[in-house]
């Protein structure tokens, strides 16, 4: 198992006339999450995509909102793998208002394109290098 | 079954840097859907939040991404309820492009809230009522 | 002069706790607005960035938010040109809410870029030409 | 004159498909960057919204396009009081990017709202108390 935990604030722009963060926007938040799981790993998204020619369009989206959340909220955006990626990466994701309630689950399944070929390829041999240790 | 099909234009604003529709957009084309099935209905939202003081929070969303979606492309967004809505609505939604392919679909559960009590409640009989001569 | 007016709604996820249209929702409606006087001389954005190499990128905004715009309002929005462009296209836009009352007004100047050489150009005559008749 | 710095990550859903940052997103940033300068002079708009009912709608936005900006760029949102604010707050924008290049300048202009009464009012004095020895 793999997992990263990010900071993010609510901000007035995504916010509705609820009050609430507007639905819509936590794919934004699996976004940051997932980004800064590559970080991590010392592999971050925009060398992915620039040095090695691959991109990780999304597949597939399950989420549940389990409460709201509010202006100004810190939250805590917590992405895991739970399984060595293959020819997907699936990601969970779990998402922690200001009193680390679980407020939002999520899994998000990405595959790997070949930029040049337009192809789809297994996860590149950089990433599951870096992830063995914790599989 | 019920259902409403309203058009929507990709903007530049909702592309990313891969030219497509950037995944967590999708969600916005839910909720525009949804809300014209209602005004369909004779029913609009907005009218629902301010006269009858009910608000509709998602859920949960399951997305499948079938094929990206491309600046200043057409869409035609169909909502469709399969069953009448009762503790819950469920709106599926499919997701076609200019040259009318299927590229995304989606189920989108909703509950109902009554805004004076915060609790939640099943779906109002004038929504029922208007929906009995489809089922 | 040349104006070209176009309707968009309101959208749940464009509000914010306000209940308005989010300030920095505007932009878009510039773009939209921009886009479609585009598209009513016959010359689709897509088509100039696509098949004549070239881009235009925001140089400036100058925007005065006069009244507030609400959920699911229809706005109008007007996008006028008042001079021939050159080296510049300044689009001055006006938005009305659903009673016509004037809400929002901006002045958006883009330049052009010819995408091979990443150079700045003057209006291209494809676009002049069609413009001529008007001014 | 009070000021102060945030930084902020250039994110994918955030990219257009020119590959920079969107036009239409630097008005979150201006909206980060005073709400962080608000925060730093322990005065966090959350409360300002909620305890005081004040809310601090905009009123007019100028803005200067210099760079573009990238995806995974990690901004500097810089914002800066040089007045005294009364009957309104002008907060002067400048954005750098990762190299410390200035990208962007705007000012932004806000007034204030006494939230029972909905009429204009001038800068609370807890924010101006705040403000004093720095001017």
């Amino acid at each position: 198992m793999f997992s990263t935990e990010v900071k993010k604030r609510v901000r007035y722009g995504e916010t509705d006339k609820m009050g609430y963060l507007y639905y819509g926007k936590y794919a934004n938040l699996y976004e940051i999450g997932r980004v800064e799981m590559l970080r991590d790993l010392d592999l971050p998204y925009v060398k992915i995509e620039d040095e090695m020619g691959i991109m990780l369009p999304v597949l597939s989206v399950e989420a549940k909102y389990l409460k709201p959340a509010y202006y100004d909220d810190e939250l805590t955006i917590k992405s895991i793998l739970r399984e060595m990626p293959s020819k997907l990466i699936a990601v969970h994701v779990e998402i922690f208002n200001g009193k680390m309630e679980l407020i939002h689950k999520a899994l998000v399944k990405l595959f790997f394109i070949d930029m040049k070929t337009n192809k789809r390829i297994s996860a590149p041999s950089v990433l599951t290098d870096k992830l063995k240790p914790f599989f």
